[in-house]
């Protein structure tokens, strides 16, 4: 195979009581990466379609040091040349660097030979590097369930110990992105250092039940899991209308309501896709009370990461 | 039926990292509680077998005190005697108090009409009261899996929200009790009331880690995700040998190792009746070394709560 279409996924990650640990995977938006072999030695991004501008610099991009991760694990007997199509917002908090590189080493690995080829947790180890462009830091909360699919568990960065969770069959999401900049650096500044006991055990009680709701199809029981005692309390006052979105959220029927990684994007997790068009409205009504441009999307929680389109 | 003859389990609590929300159920040792019907009103404790002096007086003793509670719930037309037989002993970490308070409210539902009998999830409700005479505080993390059986995780005391999680079937756990004495409450009394943001993550994905890991039967991930960072570092300090035991077991192939609820008890989960004798004899070895009385028993992780039995 000389050149590959890839699709790379959306991601929410923390997932409410999961902060830094659990993600999953949309069907859509999500970025689409085209890559061919190249005689030329190296990684070559030779064009970026996204509104915000985005440097092409291998070093400044986050598919390109995802990439370069790739290449310095083995030796590949060929460079790239890829163009980029961002189909998830950067600053969205719905993954939108996780996209570009995790769809990056997706499809460098498609180019390799069978016997050449990565398996899923080492391109979810190299996709990490690119989150340093964005974050400053290696982390798989999207990276993870943006190659693998369905959620994801990291229960540990470095080394990584990466676990794949199934996700119910009528599990959707609705997600709302209202255009306010809220940097990752911010939003992780707000953070408290030290927290209650009481707070941490309801948390990983939590945590747990979530875990086991996924496990089970039970649907309250991921809702009520959902519930975060430590980090959205605070984080969710840097969004306008938290409260009052997340009240009309569950009244519509949405099983849990909370902030996509580090925001701004808030997501609601619904039994079927009825009810997600239904929470979808009620969003919308209460963000049009508002000044802000924004923009929504329904998605099933897809258990495809990755996948080759076209 | 007039008379019922039940066993009620010891049962490990916290797990190691799922410190006040998951527990989980021995085949033995266990209490066993011996009720039947009687004209006289009201609960009578006629016996009660135990090698450290337990209160006979209802309200002073948690079988009592359970069986008080459901007294309370429903009006029923008969009064009990009861005999209790301690096999799990007071003091242990075990869940001594909670299987006299389980057992004797699965007895007395034993002795209810079909249509009055209360569930699982009720009978669990009934026997936290017990746990008032022992602790001063109603929790679920020993009364659950002492009914239920398996892994519970108790999302919520109050109002109570258990959930039921399997038990992989070649679990087994090699538990050893030192004689010493370490009161619940101090054992508490020990406890930070406020923990870094950074160990709760660890130990959230832990959490995570070890309820994937019974569902999957990932005996593995079940070991690595037991590592509790928050409370096993202080009160291990109160158990003597506790890191070189911790490290005899591993080295013996144990999958993790923790504190059995407040303590003094020990506990090593294994996979497989042979890896839980090797690791029983390492821990034997450790605890020789030293002037303390102790006895110590292996047990698969039992499906089984409270039953009825001859």
């Amino acid at each position: 195979m000389d050149k590959v279409k890839v699709f790379a996924p959306a991601t929410v990650a923390n997932v409410g009581s999961g902060f830094d640990v659990l993600g999953f995977a949309m069907e859509a938006p999500g970025d689409i990466i085209e890559m061919n072999k190249s005689d030329k030695e190296g990684i070559n991004i030779t064009e970026m379609i996204s509104e915000k501008p985005l440097s092409t610099v291998t070093e400044e991009n986050t598919a390109g040091m995802a990439l370069l991760a790739m290449y310095r694990a083995k030796k590949i007997p060929f460079g790239v040349e890829l163009k980029i199509t961002k189909g998830v917002n950067p600053g969205s908090g719905t993954g939108s660097s996780a996209a570009s590189a995790a769809g990056a080493v997706y499809a460098l690995n498609q180019l390799l030979n069978d016997e050449d080829k990565f398996s899923d947790k080492e391109l979810v180890d190299f996709a990490m590097d690119g989150e340093i462009v964005a974050s400053g830091a290696r982390h798989a909360d999207n990276v993870g369930p943006c190659v693998m699919g369905g959620f994801t568990l990291v229960r540990q960065n470095e080394p990584l110990d990466i676990v794949a969770i199934p996700a119910p069959d009528e599990l959707y999401v609705t997600v709302l992105h209202p255009e306010i900049e809220i940097k990752t650096s911010e939003s992780r500044a707000i953070l408290k250092k030290q927290i209650a006991m009481s707070d941490a055990v309801k948390q990983w009680g939590n945590v747990a039940g979530l875990v086991a709701g996924l496990f089970t199809n039970d649907y309250e029981l991921i809702g009520r899991s959902m519930e975060d005692y430590i980090v959205v309390p605070t984080r969710s006052l840097l969004i306008p209308m938290f409260d009052i979105m997340k009240q009309n959220a569950m009244n519509n029927g949405a099983l849990g309501f909370s902030i996509s990684g580090s925001g701004p994007s808030v997501f609601a997790l619904c039994k079927g896709k009825e009810n997600a068009e239904s929470v979808k409205k009620a969003l919308i009504e209460t963000i049009e009370k508002t000044e802000l441009a924004y923009n929504i999307h329904i998605s099933k929680v897809s258990s495809e990461g990755c996948k080759v389109i076209d």
